[in-house]
């Protein structure tokens, strides 16, 4: 069954593709000067989709969009099987030139090679409607409609513009497009056989253990909570420390104990304290309140719920202790997304064959890919980003590892169709 | 030595104290409907001090002011000696009726005391400017300028309106004062062989121990600083374990440690943190940056500042085994004030007469009698408020206690006199 991967000039496609990135972090693409800028129905966003349109027309591709706007590129009519490949081209409102766009710039090119080569594999690119939420405040968007995990209501009314709060579905009409048809986009997906997004990983793994290539073989669930602790604010100076219903004192302890809690829950589970807030938050005041976020992730279900569950009881507990009250309130709550082993093993193969150091890791981070896997067999290859900074101008990648990933890609697509 | 304390008519001298309280929250006294809220230099608290100069020149007082508008009442001409009583009667912005003005009201009723019952003691009233520094940002301004614990630099500029950001010093001319005489403040106390201040407690001590009287033995010491931990923002989804460098777990490490240190230290010391900051502050996001204060205090100056020598080398530790950096800076540093001796036990033995439960105890506060301590044998006697709440419109004292607190005040001074 294995065949020998499809071997590229690497050096020729990081070219082309750095070309697309830094063409699209000129000024009609970014609504800042400082960093990339770039949200659903503005001007910049429509450039970049123009940008893609030229592009894939070019390969001889037929270029639509679904009904709110998510760019779909395709080598075969509509009704014949494809590949899929593709990630987002939005950014966050303070964001770098990788995060996404990368990904489509590498589809594009595995595209690009599969002309050269003459490979004549059936390919579709997706890029998706507002994966970062810097338009409307909701995270995957483009990909939730497309999966049909929204609802009409909620494009009619709540969904709204961060710049305006018009809704969401004002907005789609207004740039051209039908949100009334949004159930039709589910058609993007049903001639797909496969589906890989390539993305930059956000963290720094990749780069710390000096590999090149991460395979994605599961992307994490996510509970985002909030616990308030209810104490008593008292003068600092006069209330004695066995006086005091010190709510700080609470949350402190709970900080640590959800650290202790995800280390042991293995899996890659992690848990994180963001948000700490103190009340009334004055220096010689005893925190009468503490209200403190939660995210908790992991690939093992029971792994990382189990840690939610336990700083949740944890916190009760340790209240009541101290003659205090909690409330734990779930913000949100999304399960783990296990990515398809046979494309996975297909491009284990690809990659081992390129001699490249790489990994198998989950993805702590969201993606598109999460609502894809709904209805199509669907996995991700994450390249290295410095330090692991991403949502900042500082974010960089590098093309010669985007390239490796388009041979990757192109590789495992040319051994699964085979 | 010891001679029986006088007696007085408590439910009249409550009577009284309750229609000088009653009368200065009334609309002439303040600048909100909704609280307390008399600052320097403004009509409300130039309507109070002619308030008090009209009270005290009934009782055949002088009343005059200090170069800056402390107002000071005697009946002895400048030379002979009297015994000190009074507190301040300005408010913070949000205040309640007590804080403060309960002392300077106790302390003319002690005042009209010493005439209806012919004793004839030499008294001297002091109502202290701006001790709670919401006009100017500074507390105990008036006593620190009585006791020259300010420069007439800090004066002239860096002291300003928290209104309109004109120094105190362009303030106080306005106002018709004398800053530049402001060395001669001084000369309020030289007079004085001893001074008590009657307080409300703002804690809850009393109230939950069931007594009706504090007699303060020291003022607490205080040190406010900040500590600063640098750790590194990362995704919070996309970062494992043991890849972060947590700044909020170092914080959280100190605060429980901080509860230690106060505890095992003794001597009544505590310590807080009341403001907390995660940077950049995102429920996603690994905080890069954690800042909390300290506020730690106690009346055993070496107890208490080895508690924040201790909190500074173990966050220091704490960092330094996670891989991180911590700064300790200190905001202020004042030390513990101790009492006069002799004018606590004259206290006790009067409050003893009384039959009324009382307890010796520390100040956790601040307050003016710290700054006559320097020049003047002090002392302060507490009274309960409801709850330990202050600095709020839902403080409560009762005019009883403050009634008896007068029939102590006066037996004191008469002990000691005789």
């Amino acid at each position: 069954m294995v065949r020998n991967p499809v071997s590229i000039d690497r050096v020729g496609s990081a070219e082309r593709i750095d070309h697309d990135i830094e063409t699209l972090a000129g000024r009609d693409y970014t609504l800042s000067s400082t960093a990339i800028r770039r949200h659903a129905y503005t001007d910049v966003y429509a450039n970049t989709l123009s940008y893609f349109r030229r592009q894939f027309q070019d390969l001889g591709f037929d270029v639509f969009e679904d009904p709110v706007g998510t760019l779909v590129a395709r080598n075969r009519p509509a009704g014949e099987k494809v590949f899929g490949l593709g990630s987002h081209c939005d950014s966050n409102r303070n964001g770098g030139k990788y995060d996404g766009t990368m990904g489509v710039v590498t589809a594009l090119e595995v595209c690009r090679l599969n002309r050269d080569l003459s490979l004549n594999l059936p390919l579709q690119v997706i890029s998706f409607l507002e994966e970062e939420g810097s338009g409307f405040g909701q995270m995957l968007l483009g990909s939730r409609i497309m999966a049909r995990r929204v609802t009409e209501g909620e494009l009619r009314q709540p969904i709204r513009a961060l710049g305006d709060d018009r809704s969401f579905w004002e907005h789609a009409r207004a740039a051209g497009y039908h949100p009334e048809c949004w159930r039709d986009s589910i058609q993007v997906l049903q001639d797909l056989v496969g589906w890989i997004e390539m993305h930059i990983e956000q963290g720094r793994v990749l780069q710390d253990t000096g590999n090149r290539i991460g395979l994605v073989h599961a992307i994490a669930g996510c509970i985002h909570a909030d616990v308030t602790v209810r104490g008593r604010a008292d003068h600092a100076g006069a209330t004695p420390m066995d006086l005091r219903l010190d709510a700080g004192l609470v949350a402190a302890e709970c900080m640590l104990e959800l650290e202790r809690l995800a280390r042991a829950a293995g899996h890659g589970t992690v848990g994180t304290v963001g948000e700490m807030e103190l009340q009334p938050g004055l220096v010689n005041v005893v925190p009468g309140v503490a209200r403190f976020s939660l995210d908790i992730r992991g690939v093992d279900q029971d792994a990382f719920t189990g840690v939610a569950n336990g700083i949740d009881s944890f916190a009760t507990d340790v209240a009541r202790r101290r003659g205090m009250t909690v409330e734990f309130r779930q913000r949100q709550a999304v399960p783990a997304t296990l990515m398809d082993q046979q494309i996975l093993d297909a491009m284990e193969v690809t990659v081992q064959a390129t001699g490249e150091p790489f990994m198998r890791m989950p993805s702590g981070a969201a993606h598109d890919t999460m609502c894809v896997a709904d209805h199509v067999p669907a996995a991700m290859i994450f390249i290295p980003c410095k330090d692991g900074i991403s949502h900042s101008p500082l974010e960089e990648a590098s093309s010669m590892d985007a390239a490796l990933a388009a041979e990757v890609m192109l590789g495992t697509i040319h051994l699964l169709l085979a």
